[in-house]
């Protein structure tokens, strides 16, 4: 009833389940459907950026060499032939003594080869025609936006892995993809565990709670750029359990159950993962919440088996469920960042255990703050929807105090490619 | 051809463009489509946290007189009667002398009034039955959990307009919303002009570049929260463009234009806005990129007039178009969070007006940074793909070197209720 667990270290859990990571395979979609999806290849710029010689504001494109006398003295006058805007072509060749008023992004005329911007010009009509006043001289070249000044052909400029989002797109639209190689979404499936749960829509009676576990979840899943399907409770039987369990791994490429880990009468999961002959990595953390976190992994399936507390289970799926879905997704940098930041408030409760802490990050005049948010209580569900950090405390037989340095795992930030260190020892910093 | 622009400081800017925000009506939806929309009312507690004094971990419900004089030397012997694990209720009364084994989250037994857990009891079999020794006493609501004592029924859990991420979920799902308030997204149109613009599918020719910006914006738009249409190109004909901009009034929020804005020849909008009685808030800011970026105001609906230049129009849309979005949906915090960073490279290029460079955030043992990404060439779209923040620098006849302070605007931050500030002083900071 019992059974035997060692705890192993946060780390320690993170490298287990990392070494059983797969890549996901590829697929392409339309430019407007990538927004929120991760590239499955590198982007190449098909062409220079500029892709011609052009102008790049309103102005002359002028022959240099018809100014190289000029000055406020000895203005030349040269006239203008044509105008021609953005997208389209000068009609006729440009003789020594004439300009085309060009706007911007127009390609440069085969016979200029400066561009003279209005401030710097004059424009009259004589005899029916236009002409401009020049000054001053130019050289050749003079404010013209060179063919791949700034990209050239060839060049690599988005890796596989990258998060796609607005800026990203105006690249792939620059670059002609209207198809984007995406990754395609893991399927993760989600099992609620624990005779006390009710469903959301249900109404409260005594004894039971309602089920956020398993909605928190979907959505910490769809975050993370894979496919959530809930498959709703387990109920309270060992055969039930089994082929329910049995039966969505064959739907999936990992499974989520949250609840029924907690060292109670009720969890066959350590039944299940025996029966089904797969390799549990671990089933006990150095950790608080989510000590009883289960990992587990069939044939390049996982397990994930997170605690039904809905702090623990929060953090579990952030910690070991987050990077693992990210690394299918081909991002470099499936880890949740890690930054340094100054306690606002103290925090005087100690713990001999790893505490992760929901908090927020702060800037103060370019100095990270962190401030705990809500109790400590790991139970406290409400101050989920407030948080954007984990603060990760290192256990010990103090608390902590304001100004101390601690660190912080950033919720909502692109990640990083450094896997995450158990925090070991507190840097006092003075109070800022 | 050459109308009067009158330049305005970006925070006047605006200002104009929030004298015109309104807010979206609510719409019900299911729980599970809630993720990444925005709670369109304050979201209330409807029962107590917890909702009945029960177990916050795994022991045995006693009575705490039974232990009043146990002690090392005298420990007391309680009869376990009833295994009871979360969700179920104990069957029979719980007499003097007794006690009841209750997994976490287990309602308390009504006879009951302190948790005694496993660590602090030695289970053992008598005459067929089950015992625990306890050795120490224990007072009246030890190691309970009291109903209400995380969350009071009735108290505030959310704001209206609070976006709806897995922790928001995981509130709303204990608290019973499978129907969800959320603000209906405002409709925004988008028309692309330029006639050197190629759809994204097609091949490039001279002269002629892809039309990034419309995809770009298309993305910013759901980013914001709104639903986004694209209407194609706008081609360079009076009539057209200003029957395509009337029509399109009548199906969107707001209606942006990338494009067209720049002083050039072929910009009909200033003659459209015009022609339809619209309100021309500005149409020159003080600002690098984007000078030209105009908004208009007709009966509540609202037309950006974004810069063809992708850096430009990126930045127009962040500033001026995102807050106005954003309000609809209720935020309280439209804004662009600004912080404080140092920088960390020189930026030698001076420019007499207000700039917003593409940058990335950055944290160093504490210290927040600040890198420019790319070259500082209002063209550049890759570099769009790699930024973060907006380095804001206030104009001036010198570049900024490393180890500066700058302002920076936080790009995937949720926001802040503070409007943006322009730059107008530089802070000399020490390197670091």
């Amino acid at each position: 009833m019992f059974e035997e667990r060692v705890p192993i270290s946060v780390s320690e859990a993170v490298q287990r389940v990392m070494q059983y990571t797969k890549k996901g395979k590829i697929e392409y979609i339309d430019i407007e459907e990538a927004r929120g999806r991760y590239l499955g290849e590198a982007v190449y710029a098909d062409h220079n950026i500029p892709p011609f010689d052009r102008t790049p504001l309103d102005g002359f494109a002028i022959r240099s060499e018809d100014t190289s006398n000029a000055s406020s003295n000895r203005p030349v006058h040269l006239e203008v032939i044509e105008t021609v805007g953005a997208g389209n072509m000068v009609k006729q060749p440009v003789k020594p003594g004439q300009a085309v008023r060009v706007m911007t992004g127009t390609i440069m005329p085969e016979d200029c080869d400066a561009i003279a911007m209005f401030e710097l010009t004059k424009e009259f009509d004589k005899d029916g025609k236009t002409w401009i006043e020049i000054k001053r001289s130019f050289k050749k070249g003079d404010f013209v936006s060179f063919e791949g000044e700034e990209t050239k052909k060839g060049e690599r400029l988005l890796d596989a892995g990258t998060f796609i989002h607005a800026g990203v797109v105006a690249v792939l639209a620059t670059f002609g993809y209207n198809k984007v190689p995406v990754v395609k979404k893991p399927v993760i499936g989600i099992y609620a565990t624990g005779t006390e749960l009710l469903e959301v829509e249900e109404e409260l009676v005594p004894g039971k709670i309602r089920n956020s576990n398993a909605y928190m979840i979907k959505t910490q899943v769809q975050q993370a750029g894979a496919n959530a399907v809930y498959y709703g409770q387990l109920v309270d039987d060992f055969d039930h359990c089994y082929h329910a369990v049995e039966n969505a791994l064959d739907q999936v490429d990992a499974l989520i159950t949250t609840g029924g880990v907690s060292v109670g009468d009720f969890d066959y999961l350590p039944e299940i993962y025996q029966k089904l002959g797969a390799n549990v990595l671990f089933n006990k953390i150095a950790m608080r919440p989510g000590s009883v976190t289960t990992v587990a992994e069939k044939e390049g399936k996982m397990f994930f088996g997170l605690s039904g507390n809905p702090s623990a289970c929060f953090v579990g799926f952030e910690l070991y469920t987050k990077p693992w879905i990210k690394t299918y997704l081909h991002s470099p940098k499936p880890y949740l960042e890690c930054v340094k930041g100054t306690l606002t408030h103290d925090f005087p409760k100690p713990n001999p255990f790893t505490r992760f802490i929901r908090g927020k990050i702060g800037f103060n005049r370019g100095i990270v703050t962190s401030s705990p948010v809500g109790m400590d209580k790991s139970q406290v569900v409400t101050s989920l929807a407030h948080s954007d950090v984990l603060i990760a405390l290192p256990g010990g037989s103090r608390g902590y105090k304001k100004g101390d340095e601690v660190d912080m795992l950033l919720l909502f930030r692109e990640g990083t490619s450094e896997p995450f260190k158990d925090p070991t020892k507190l840097r006092k910093t003075e109070n800022r």
